[in-house]
């Protein structure tokens, strides 16, 4: 029985200005390698027939993007949502749009995995928690007290995984610290598995009008080849949420797999940094384009479009050029750059 | 009895790469005003009947640059050196051309001084011990204990300055806190008053080939409106120095005058930085051209001739943008700036 990836287009990647922009956003760049991180998530389940062709959901305006990027894809289908009402109304439109006892596993687009195979072997536990209608969240293995991420807290053992105790939102430093100490707590990686039907039913629970819009949304859609467009008129009067506050946080199925993956969501630029730390120089300086010189520097990223980077004495600091745009930023100044009135004003 | 401003042009000003280039380096740009630092060299002696017009000792490669920058400056010379041969032969050529009991006041062309008046009242002071027959240094008041420049240690009084007891060129940061904490010391500020004639004489007797090669040079040479060119080959013969070297530090006729007039040699960007602090914002960040925005940075320094710089958590750097160059260096680096391979390989 396939796995049905779901891939997630909705991020905006505002924190990775200037690279990122509203036209082309996080996504579609070539950020870890010469793939867009988009690319990467289609071909992380291409070519093993356990997957099914993935069903992307994005909005109008990468409907484009989308389309080229997947190529060849055989069998792609591409769901246009017509307004951002976060991820529980896109997951819900994909688990409309699939059978009902068909297993979808809900990718966001923006994530970098480096090892694709454990992230395979994770997606084939957390589809065997699905079938068994547990709703299944991939909990990444947490490496430092990260303060940007939800954590889950793993309960009773499952096959495969774990029950989920609890879900907690971005907590404060102390009790990041405390939660990687204790060894119980994963990251939410934002990666889930479902029986469509199942979700369906969760959501009809816990938002019924949510769930009714969707519903309505799809009966009143039109397909256009590969590409599905729901109506706009219910799907614009859908009060948006996360998958989590709307469903995970309310069930009583949640579960969890645990994943090894080297997963990171790029959520920065020192995030980045880190990802392409197998790139680093003896002193810990990563250069992507350029050209970059570096001088009595260390832990520095430097990334260019074309203007040369020379950087001097510098340590933990991030430079990005690009598209007419400078920006120098510490590694923890990174998490704002999405609020600069450069990243705001584009 | 005038004083005859001389103006030399020789600094390359590497260390304030990308801004500063081959083509039109540092004197030639509008660094702390919309003057550039060469037009304030002239400015500040100008409708002043105490000074005679210019004199300017610049290479052939900045002849026409200086004609422009000097605009309608009545009577000003242009001597155009052959070769680079550091500041004696450069300052031994204006002497040569002048009245032999002519006081010249040697200023270089990319300082910056900001207070004018108390320049012009040293000068009087170096003048008046110049036609005295001393060689008379610009002490400059030191106010940090600065590694990168020379010293001067005063002696016995003179009228309006000091007899020279010795010079020390740039030392170790221990001596330079010495210096700083006994009063004795002034930095030479690379400015200088003597009797054209009396100059001559002293580099007679100190460096007697120099001498008579620039005597040749003058002899040689050949008058084209306002420019003068020395005869090439005697010139290129000269093995160059320095003034200190050459006659300063051997002269038993060495005095000083102290000039506390807002100086600085705009050495490099964190320099510059220092001569725009009056610019800065509360938390001491200075934006040059731009635009320029800063989140939570403090003490940094950002110029752009164009494309946005944006910087998030910095202290104390410098973010140069110009001309397809970004340069970005912590205040301590900056003095490496002229050996990084942008700046060398242009």
């Amino acid at each position: 029985m396939h796995i049905h990836p779901v891939i997630l287009c909705g991020g905006s990647g505002t924190r990775l200005w200037p690279v990122s922009r509203k036209a082309k956003p996080k996504p579609f760049l070539p950020l870890v390698s010469d793939e867009t991180l988009f690319e990467q998530a289609v071909r992380r389940v291409a070519g093993d027939d356990r997957f099914a062709p993935p069903m992307v959901v994005a909005g109008k305006a990468h409907a484009d993007l989308i389309m080229a990027q997947l190529g060849d894809t055989p069998g792609a289908r591409l769901v246009i949502e017509p307004a951002a009402k976060n991820t529980a109304p896109a997951i819900a439109l994909a688990a409309a749009l699939l059978p009902e006892d068909a297993v979808m596993l809900v990718c966001p687009s923006d994530h970098h995995i480096a090892d694709s195979a454990a992230f395979r072997a994770a997606a084939l536990a957390a589809a065997a928690l699905a079938r068994e209608d547990y709703l299944v969240s991939f909990g990444i293995a947490a490496d430092r007290p990260e303060t940007g991420y939800g954590y889950l807290q793993r309960g009773e053992p499952l096959a495969g995984g774990f029950a989920i105790r609890r879900f907690v939102e971005k907590p404060d430093l102390a009790r990041a610290q405390d939660y990687l100490a204790s060894g119980d707590y994963s990251w939410n990686g934002g990666i889930f598995a479902f029986r469509a039907g199942h979700l369906l039913a969760e959501l009809a629970a816990y938002r019924p009008d949510m769930a009714r819009l969707v519903a309505e949304a799809v009966a009143g859609g039109s397909a256009e080849g590969a590409r599905f467009h729901p109506a706009a008129e219910p799907f614009a009067a859908i009060d948006g949420d996360s998958i989590d506050y709307a469903v995970m946080e309310n069930t009583a199925r949640a579960a969890m797999v645990p994943a090894h993956m080297g997963w990171s969501d790029i959520g920065n630029w020192a995030a980045l940094a880190d990802a392409l730390a197998h790139d680093a120089d003896a002193s810990g300086n990563v250069a992507r384009g350029g050209p970059v010189d570096f001088a009595q520097c260390s832990g520095v990223f430097a990334m260019s479009d074309g203007p040369r980077i020379s950087a001097v004495g510098l340590n933990d600091v991030c430079i990005i050029v690009s598209g007419g745009e400078v920006l120098v930023t510490t590694r923890d100044g990174a998490q704002i750059v999405g609020k600069l009135p450069g990243a705001v004003n584009q």
